[in-house]
C-alpha cells in the first residue's frame, strides 16, 4: 500500500449554497477548502485531489442554452460541457493550491488533468436514466425538447419544474490511471477526476466514443483510489459524520465503523438516495476492493486523527 | 537536447473556416490532424502538442454573455473561459490522439493538462492591448460595455463592427513545464498550453493572480520547447510553406532559412501581423534561445524531411 490519500472534494469546496457563485467567491473558498489539506500533506501523504462540478457544469450547459437562442452558436454536448468545467475548475484548484504551498512554505508542484473514465455501454443505468442535470422547464417545453433531441425528463421532487435526466454508468476505468500514479508517487499533487470525469465508451470494442451520462464523482474516485493503490480515501461532504437514525430522537453520528456494519445500515435505508447513499456506498467498495481507509466528513476535520466517520475493514 | 518535438496546432485543427464547428466536424478534424503525428512519433520523438482556442474560446464568451442575460447567470472572466476552453479541446485531442494509436497499433499513453502561463505585470502590452476577442458590436453598445466594465474596444478592420481588445503580454514562464518534461520524457504524448496558456501574474511577487489577457499560443510555445529542451518546435498553419513577397509576382516560398535571414525579412515587413509575423517571431525565439530547429508548415508536411519551411541557427 502506498502512502497516498484520495480526496473528493464535494461540490461546496467552490460554490457554497449561500451564495449565488461570482467568481471572488469561489476563489475565496477554493483557497480555504485546500488549506485543510496542509495536516495530510505534513503527515507524509501524497494526495490526488478529485472534485464535484454540479453547479459549474449546470452554469456551463444553461450558457450553452442561451447562446444557441441569442447567437445560433453550435450546442456542445454533455461530455464537452464536463471536460469544460474540469478546465475552469482544475485551474483554480491549482492556482489555489500553489498559493496556500507559497503562504505555508511548502515546496511542492501541482498539476491538474482533464480526465476520461470508461463507461460499460451495456451498464443497466443507460435503459434507467436518473440524473437530473440543467435547468428546469415547464411540462410544454420539457415535452418538445425530449422530442426534438431525444431527452428524456423527469418532474422535480421539490416540484421546481421538468428536469433532464441522463444515466448515471459505473465507472469501469480512469483513463489517466497509470498517469496520475507516476505523478503523485513523485510526490506532486494531482487534481484530476473532475466531476466523475468525462465519460466515453468503447464503441465496437474499439474508438473510444462520448456518450451522455455523467458519472457519481465518490464513484470514481473510489475507482481511481484502488487503480493507484491508495492507502485512505476522503469523502468530504458539509456535515462531520455519517449519521443514522438521521433526524430521529434516536439520531446517532458513526465514528468508525466496519464495511460489514456500513452495509447493514445500507440495507436498513438509513442513508439518503443522491446524498450519503453514494458517499457510504463509495466507500465500501474502496475497502472491500483492498483500500485501508475511507472517511466521510466536512474540510474541517481532514486529516484529524479522530475527525469523520472512518469506515475500515 | 532531448529528442521532443512540440507541435502548436492552429485553430484550424479542430474547426475549419468553412465550418459552423459542430462537434462532428471538430471530431474529425482532430482525428485527421492527430493521424498526421505518427511520423514524427515513429521517428523516435517524444511529443508535446499545443494548441489554439480562437472559435472555442469565443463561443464560451458568446454564451457567458448570453447565460447572463437570459438566466442571469454571473459571467465568468477571462483566464476561466481559457481554462474551460483547454479543458474541452484538450479531452477531445486526447481522446482522438487515443483512437489514432488504437487504429496504427501504437502503444503510447495521452494526458492533457490544463497550463497556467506566468506574465508580467509590468509588460508594456498592459498599456497597449492590441488582441480582438468575443462579439461584434455597434458603437453605442461597445462604448456601454467599455464604461460599465472598463473594457477597451477597438473597430474591426474589416468594418464588422467594435470589439473587445486584451493585451497579449509575453509569456514568462509555463507554470506546469517540469511536470510536461516529465511526462514526455516518460514517453507519454502531453497535450497542454492551449490557447497559449492561462495567463496569472504574481501580486505583490508572491500571489498567483488571474488577469485579462491573452498569451499568443506560438509564442507561448516556443517558451515551453526552451524550458522543456525540446529539439524541434514546428508551428502548424495552413499553409506549406512561408513566403516573401506575398501576393506579388515576385512571391517567393522559403525552404530553409537562418535566424539572420529571417530576422532581415522581419525587418523588411515580409510578414502579416496577426498572422505569419507571430510565427516567424516564434521560430526566431526558439532559435536563437538554443534550440535546433523551427518548422512553420501545414498538417500534411509535419515530418517530412524537406517538408514546410525550416529556420536554423
Amino acid at each position: 500500500m502506498k502512502k497516498i490519500a484520495v480526496i473528493a472534494l464535494g461540490g461546496n469546496a467552490l460554490l457554497r449554497a449561500s451564495e449565488t457563485g461570482t467568481i471572488d467567491q469561489q476563489e475565496t473558498n477554493a483557497y480555504e477548502t485546500l488549506a485543510k489539506l496542509l495536516e495530510l500533506i505534513r503527515s507524509g501523504y501524497n494526495i490526488v485531489i478529485t472534485h464535484g462540478n454540479g453547479p459549474q457544469v449546470g452554469n456551463i450547459m444553461l450558457r450553452n442554452e442561451a447562446g444557441f437562442e441569442k447567437y445560433k452558436i453550435p450546442k456542445m454536448p454533455l461530455d464537452i460541457c464536463v471536460a469544460d468545467s474540469q478546465g475552469g475548475i482544475g485551474y483554480m484548484l491549482e492556482r489555489q493550491m500553489r498559493n496556500v504551498f507559497n503562504d505555508f512554505k511548502i515546496e511542492k508542484n501541482v498539476v491538474s488533468l482533464i480526465t476520461q473514465v470508461l463507461v460499460d455501454i451495456n451498464d443497466p443505468a443507460f435503459q434507467n436514466p436518473t440524473k437530473p442535470i440543467g435547468s428546469f422547464y415547464i411540462k410544454e417545453e420539457a415535452d418538445l425538447l425530449a422530442k426534438v433531441n431525444n431527452w428524456k425528463f423527469k418532474e422535480d421532487s421539490a416540484k421546481r419544474g421538468w428536469r433532464r435526466i441522463v444515466p448515471s454508468p459505473a465507472p469501469q476505468d480512469i483513463m489517466n490511471k497509470q498517469i496520475i500514479e507516476e505523478l503523485v508517487l513523485n510526490g506532486h499533487v494531482v487534481i484530476a477526476v473532475g466531476g466523475g470525469g468525462v465519460p466515453i465508451y468503447r464503441h465496437e470494442n474499439k474508438y473510444l466514443e462520448a456518450i451522455e451520462a455523467v458519472i457519481d464523482k465518490d464513484s470514481a474516485s473510489s475507482l481511481l483510489a484502488l487503480q493507484i493503490g491508495a492507502e485512505v480515501l476522503y469523502i468530504i461532504t458539509d456535515v462531520p459524520k455519517v449519521c443514522i437514525n438521521y433526524g430521529k430522537p434516536t439520531q446517532k453520528s458513526l465514528d468508525v465503523i466496519t464495511v460489514t456494519e456500513a452495509e447493514k445500515y445500507m440495507a436498513d435505508n438509513q442513508f439518503a438516495a443522491g446524498s450519503m447513499k453514494p458517499k457510504v456506498l463509495a466507500a465500501i467498495n474502496f475497502i472491500k476492493n483492498g483500500g485501508a481507509k475511507a472517511v466521510i466528513t466536512s474540510e474541517d476535520e481532514i486529516g484529524k486523527e479522530h475527525g469523520g466517520t472512518q469506515i475500515i475493514s
